[in-house]
């Protein structure tokens, strides 16, 4: 019987998860495939820090060319993360005939089409249920089950990270800064997360959902997306009284006239699953045209559940389920997207807003004026007394807006922020209706 | 190009939903299995009433023979039901070379190990993600992305009629026979109703899902149910009291000793995602010990979400994707279980015991005495003041057990109603810890 030999590429916390369980589970998974898989070689530019996991000796190398160059090798996993030099190992383990199973969806969102045409031209295939959403098997619905339906929108929770703080903003009422800090302590967060909490990886994640639900190319860099650090403890109560929870959506919904896709903090209807999402779980709700709406929950990050989807993608690359669905899905097809992409000024939804006004008569008029003029009607709004003090002259106003265009309430903001009656920035969020 | 000829037995309310999707998105289809797929045959008894559906001439027959003996006929959709003829007619296809798809769960419940044997023999496949949870990918998400897990526990809701009817008792605070009605009335629950709500359904299912995630085969039949017919109001007021909702709950969980098997209504903590599964929904929590917790949500009955899954079905089929995952589960194999099945009475858990007890001095003693000698401890109770004058010298007793070994649970009920302080039936549930 023969072995198929798998490299890995990126010792890491999730290679770590694949290795323990490719040795651990070694027999369920040769059971899984009908033969033995068996980790060859271990790629890492660090190849003397121990880890938690008993290798056999001679796996780790820190060569490329040692994967690259052997011909024994079917199967490389790619865990090295972000650009460079993902992408030329991949595009290498691709010209020598290697089948490739990545969690990197940077690389994906940004290079997707090169590196799929290049497994077109070499006859090999690129595995990725691990870059969105860790172990929910999410990807592999939207790529098989589900291929009967013409997909109408998904809404998720991609990023755990914000989650978290999100979470714990609204649960502990604590402020964005000590959330932060609190995910940071509880390894949810990294030192630096302006990826997570900027929507950076979330928009990422966007552009894989988008190409496997409605077949859409996108510049990721072009996506709409605004992140949390602007969510205030504040902004929980008043959606709150709405019947809101707040959460940052990765949102792609087909209209007349293309597909709108943006990332952003947005009020969700408490009674939505969506809504309910706590901690670091990420979620996906899909709604197809003969499916109706299903609901996706898991752990979208962290070692073993994300190493569960590198193995199961391992699984289908063996079996040959991969080649099937590669051929059949035809991905990132030289970059042609099958949708159009609707400009985000010609967007349409509700939105809400919090702005610091000078608390002096006629600031109402102005402001409404000013909405008012770009078709922007008001659908709810409060005014809290000051807080403390120190709030002055000034006043925090919450508002909703029913169904506006995009365009007109980006032009609205400018105006107000410009004004004399808004103080600082607007704080902007979407709201789901 | 090579056209894939389809033919589909049964035109009741799925079938038609599968004739639309294959009519109205046969661009689709062919895109997605890089064929065009026909539907040449149409096999019912009655092929005179008019359907919601434009049907070329010639495809509607009564005569089963027509598709057994057509060669050019590569898959058929059996969507018949019940066990005959759909058991004579799926072996029949299977010897005649076509490969088949079913929604039918009550004939893999009883038949699995015999069809699956004939298709081995035959070299042709048997698909049935449609037979759990209609549109849910959970068979497909089982069979394949999570296959690196090996799965410790799955908890399903997995009877949308049952699920429908308690969510009205909850929520409409309103009897079961009034929520019967509804559901009927809403066309959730038929005329007889009978085999959803006694737990037959989901039994059923259950042996499914107990086979796709465990290896497990087993007799239905042998697989403890309590239905949901003696639920009362009360009920949900006391298990809301200690922060649970009600839930008809298919269990299957690996302890030691083998599989639990089991379906109850089921008080589940309200912070659980499958507490919170309204209506007609269906939902399955799987965890894995990678992965860990996923849940998945969507209607799991219906015209159109369950044609879903059978048209998803049909495209993993023709493009040959079932082949390989068949070939690689090699399910119901001689009916070999490949895990112990637990006896009933070892199960190991917590209950809830509603009993109508008489109102005399003393009766608290013997209770806990028949309960105490078989070491079962409660670890919550409440009795409520008789709710009309005509309780007469009876009262209602809610209670709740620490974990309880299910011979000495069930031993004790037998005492407890034969006993003179219990009146009539003792209403049993369990509790999720």
């Amino acid at each position: 019987m023969k072995t198929a030999k798998v490299a890995l590429f990126g010792l890491g916390t999730i290679g770590t998860g694949v290795a323990k369980i490719l040795l651990q589970h070694a027999n369920q998974i040769a059971h899984a495939t009908g033969q033995p898989v068996e980790l060859a070689k271990i790629c890492d530019k660090d190849i003397t820090t121990q880890r938690d996991l008993n290798l056999p000796p001679g796996l780790l190398t820190n060569d490329p060319d040692a994967i690259f160059s052997d011909p024994n090798i079917s199967v490389a996993i790619e865990l090295i993360g972000g650009l460079e030099p993902a992408r030329s190992f991949v595009l290498r383990l691709l010209e020598n005939g290697k089948n490739v199973i990545t969690a990197n969806k940077a690389l994906l969102a940004s290079h997707g089409a090169e590196l799929f045409d290049a497994a077109r031209k070499y006859k090999r295939t690129i595995a990725f249920e691990a870059s969105v959403c860790g172990g929910i098997p999410i990807l592999n619905a939207l790529s098989t089950a589900l291929q009967a339906n013409t997909v109408q929108s998904i809404n998720a929770i991609v990023n755990g990270t914000s989650n978290f703080i999100l979470s714990k903003m609204e649960n502990g009422k604590i402020s964005y800064r000590d959330a932060v800090a609190q995910a940071q302590k509880l390894g949810y967060a990294e030192a630096d997360p302006a990826m997570d909490v900027d929507g950076t990886d979330a928009v990422q994640k966007l552009t894989i959902l988008a190409q496997l639900g409605f077949g859409a190319v996108v510049d990721w860099k072009a996506i709409p997306r605004i992140g949390i650090e602007s969510v205030d403890a504040l902004d929980f109560l008043y959606a709150k009284e709405l019947g809101y929870r707040i959460k940052l959506l990765a949102v792609a919904v087909q209209s007349d006239g293309g597909l709108e896709l943006h990332v952003s903090p947005t009020l969700v209807k408490a009674d939505n699953p969506i809504a309910r999402v706590q901690d670091a779980y990420n979620a996906v709700r899909i709604v197809g045209d003969s499916v109706g709406p299903v609901f996706f929950q898991g752990l979208g990050a962290g070692q073993l559940p994300t190493a569960s989807a590198v193995v199961g993608d391992l699984i289908d690359t063996v079996l040959g389920r991969t080649a099937i669905t590669f051929g059949a899905l035809n991905l990132w097809n030289s970059g042609n997207s099958l949708i159009p992409i609707k400009s985000p000024a010609e967007f349409f939804g509700k939105s809400y807003l919090r702005l610091n006004v000078v608390d002096r008569p006629g600031v109402m008029c102005e402001l409404s004026g000013i909405l008012g003029k770009r078709n922007i009607s008001i659908a709810s709004m409060i005014q809290h007394e000051p807080v403390c003090e120190t709030s002055g002259d000034s006043a925090v106003l919450f508002l909703t807006t029913h169904e506006v265009r995009e365009g007109d309430l980006v032009q609205a903001i400018l105006e107000l922020e410009e004004s004399s009656v808004v103080l600082g920035s607007i704080v902007r969020m979407r709201v789901q209706s």
